[in-house]
This record gives C-alpha cells, sequence and structure tokens, in this order.
C-alpha cells in the first residue's frame, strides 16, 4: 500500500463539483474513484485540495489516495486516463509520504477567473468565461483589488467551513487584460466558501460603475456577508495552482 | 426586403456540419435558419461560405440571408443572438447587395487546425485539439507543408464538389509551435472536401516518422487520393476567416 498523488484537469461543466453530493449530477471526486477502482480492482477514497463547486474547473487540482500497485507510476497514471472520461485527465502521478494530504499540506491555491468583454458571444469560449456586453473599467477594478493584498478578515465574500474563521492571507490578487479578456489571479493561503467569484462579481459592480473603490474597501472592511455584490457565475472559474513545501505536482 | 451578411462562429461538437443533411444531428444551417425565422417571422434560407464538415468549428463563417426587417442591424444581431443556444453566435451584421454570396464571392477561406503534444490530456482543450502523446518533427513538418503553398492540383488531399477540378491556389501553408500546441494554418481560394484534415494528418505521418518529407512530395505529385495519409480527426479543425473584394466581416 503506498500513498500516491498527482495533478488533476477538468471541465466542471457537467459535475456537481469536486466533492461527492448526495443526489443529482455526479461528482469529480466519485468519477476518479470509480476510475481507480476499477484500475486497482480495490476500493479507493480520493482526497482533493480544493472543492471546486459545481460548473467550476480545474487545470491544477491536485488529489491523494491509498492504493495497491506492483507497476511503475507511470503505467498506473497510463490505466487511470484510460478508465477517465474525456472531461477529466490525471496529468501526473508520483509516491508521497504516507501522511501527505492536499488539503491540509497545501501551502496556497491559486485561482483563475476569465472575463470575456464583448458586445456579442463567442461559443469557442463559452464554457469557460463569464461574458460580459459592456467595457469595464479596469483601472477601478485594480484599484480595487489591491485592496485584498495582506491577511484580512474576507467575511465580506464567503462562509468559513465548520469550525474555521474567516481570516486568510491573499498573496496575490491581480486582475490585467489579456486581448478581449480580463484575467483575475487570486492566490490565498486558503478560500472560504465560492470566495472568488463573490470577489470577481462585486469586482464587476465596480467595473460598472455601480459600486466605487471607496464603496467595495468599505464592504470589505466591515466584514459583512452582505455587503457583497452578486456572484459571478461559476464556468467563468478554474483553479490552476496549488503549491506545497516538499512536492511540485 | 434586404440580403444581410456577418460573421457566425460556433462550437461544432454538437452538429452534423454547417449545411443540412437528411437525419441524425442538427445543422448550424437549420439551427441558424429557425432563429432567424422565429425573430423576422418570415422562412429565412442561409447561405453559408464553407461547409464545414462534423464536428469542424469556425470562429469566422460567414453567413448571407434575405429578410424584412423594419428596424436597425444592430437590434436584429442582438435578437437573432437571443435565439440562438450558446453554441452558436452571429457576431456582426451588415447590408450587402442583392448580388451578394458567401460562397461564389469568396476570394480565399483560412482554418486553423490544433495539435495538441502531451503524454496526458487537457480536458479543458480537448474540444478544440487534436491530442498527440508522442513529440512530431515540427522540421520536417515545416518542410513538407512549404510544398503546398501556390497553384496545385491538390486531389491527393480531397475530392471536389461535382464538376469542379482540384486545381487550388493556396497562399498560406505553415505549422508553427505555439506552446504546447502545433498551429497549422491554411488559406487557399477555395478547399476540396476534408483537405484541411487530410494534409493535416498526411502531416503528422511525416512528423511521427512514418513518412519522409520526399514520400510526402511525391503523395502530393501523385494526385491520387490513395496516397494521403489518414485524416485528423475534426475536432482540431477551425474555420477562421473567410475574405471578400467588398466587405469585412
Amino acid at each position: 500500500m503506498a500513498r500516491l498523488a498527482g495533478r488533476l484537469a477538468y471541465d466542471g461543466t457537467l459535475y456537481c463539483g469536486f466533492q461527492r453530493q448526495r443526489a443529482g449530477l455526479a461528482s469529480v471526486q466519485v468519477t476518479v474513484e470509480n476510475a481507480l477502482s476499477q484500475v486497482t480492482s480495490e476500493i479507493i477514497s480520493l482526497m482533493g485540495a480544493g472543492r471546486t463547486d459545481t460548473g467550476v474547473h480545474a487545470s491544477g487540482q491536485v488529489i491523494a489516495f491509498d492504493a495497491t500497485w506492483k507497476h511503475s507510476t507511470e503505467e498506473l497514471l497510463k490505466a487511470i486516463n484510460i478508465h477517465l472520461p474525456s472531461d477529466i485527465a490525471l496529468q501526473s502521478l508520483m509516491e508521497v509520504a504516507a501522511s501527505f494530504h492536499p488539503r491540509f499540506d497545501a501551502l496556497s491555491r491559486t485561482y483563475l477567473y476569465r472575463l470575456y468583454i464583448s458586445p456579442t458571444r463567442d461559443p469557442l469560449r463559452e464554457r469557460y468565461v463569464w461574458h460580459r456586453q459592456l467595457p469595464l473599467n479596469l483601472e477601478a477594478m485594480q484599484e480595487a483589488i489591491q485592496l485584498l493584498r495582506g491577511e484580512h478578515d474576507f467575511a465580506t465574500f464567503g462562509k468559513p467551513p465548520k469550525g474555521e474563521n474567516t481570516v486568510r492571507v491573499m498573496t496575490t490578487a491581480q486582475i490585467e487584460a489579456m486581448g478581449d479578456e480580463l484575467h483575475v489571479t487570486l492566490t490565498a493561503n486558503a478560500f472560504l466558501k465560492r470566495m472568488v467569484r463573490s470577489i470577481v462579481g462585486t469586482l464587476v459592480e465596480v467595473g460598472r460603475g455601480k459600486m466605487n473603490v471607496a464603496e467595495f474597501a468599505a464592504a470589505f472592511r466591515l466584514a459583512d456577508r452582505k455587503k457583497a455584490g452578486t456572484s459571478a457565475p461559476p464556468h467563468g472559474l478554474t483553479l490552476t495552482h496549488v503549491v506545497y513545501n516538499d512536492y511540485r505536482f
């Protein structure tokens, strides 16, 4: 029995999110567990770094599991990918310490949110961007987003998991123009539930002029969930990186 | 009654191609005609610049139709997009000469084929790239593709529509590395059926070392459909531009 870990990518469109849910759509977790069980003929329980919501994508989710496997990790990686559907892929796999946990050992997570700014839709990006028809005030959004950097109470933008507080350390908070898209990149030690989507939704209100930077700052300082703007939809969001002390996936 | 034309983009994954077919999957043409009929309350017949195959995408297909519309083309564009599904979008619309035909008046078409080179799949690009696990010899592919430039008989790579010959003029034929992708760009006055996919499939055989550049050149010169390699799958292909003398869409 060894603990194995690797980088998982998925198109979240058809899933209820990473984590197992009671009914309805399949979860990424259960789909991967089923593939692992088919390959190893064992019942496998999957750990993940981040609980992405329904419809949220990942290019750098980190997962770990315990399994008995006599051959190389390269062969296991190939076999798993053969059993995964086309919207999920395991992109790397290595043996890690038996104590490794992708969620508790993570030093930071990075999320990318893509806004597509154009009078008309783009069907070739539709699944991965939030389409906004009117231009947004990028300078105002940049001024607002930098207020998030550092250690703060993020209660305005999300609820904590049970028993945790709402203070997080944000090391990257930036928004930049990339052609006809605006890319919001956020890195923090951990995120509250729906935090990225709540931040992006509120930033877009700043970009539209519905809220000014001073109002954004005041809403943030009040640490009151009711002060946030409407959350951005899930399909613009991708979990891109999870960083650890001892491993790079 | 006016003739209107514009740029149409679509994710071809769920369609039998641009053109109306007898059974099975819906065509892009019929789907757009239905949206136009809903908006204008007229029976609309759609003309297109290129008959993209099943599963092929477009970012710059050009379409035209005749309709009676009392308001602005901006309003018509908005109304049409509301009635189109999320995988099709009309991105521009203008009034054109009553004699304009997007297929017969086109001076050139440009197609992009994306190859994704990586040991593992990428679910976030899966719909739009042909995934190849092993590296390809880019230099050999570049040497082969430049043979296609100019006026040639392209019979090796496709069949002509009824009554046409197989001579075409290729003004751009290039393959370049873009990060972990190889992008094949082909521009010609017109293309034979399946021509881009046949060229890309044969080029990949050169990239794999299964065929050398001299053999590629000989297969091309013989103008014999049986000499081509296996065609590349449709989902890596996108119709990106159609050029006209009098209009830019």
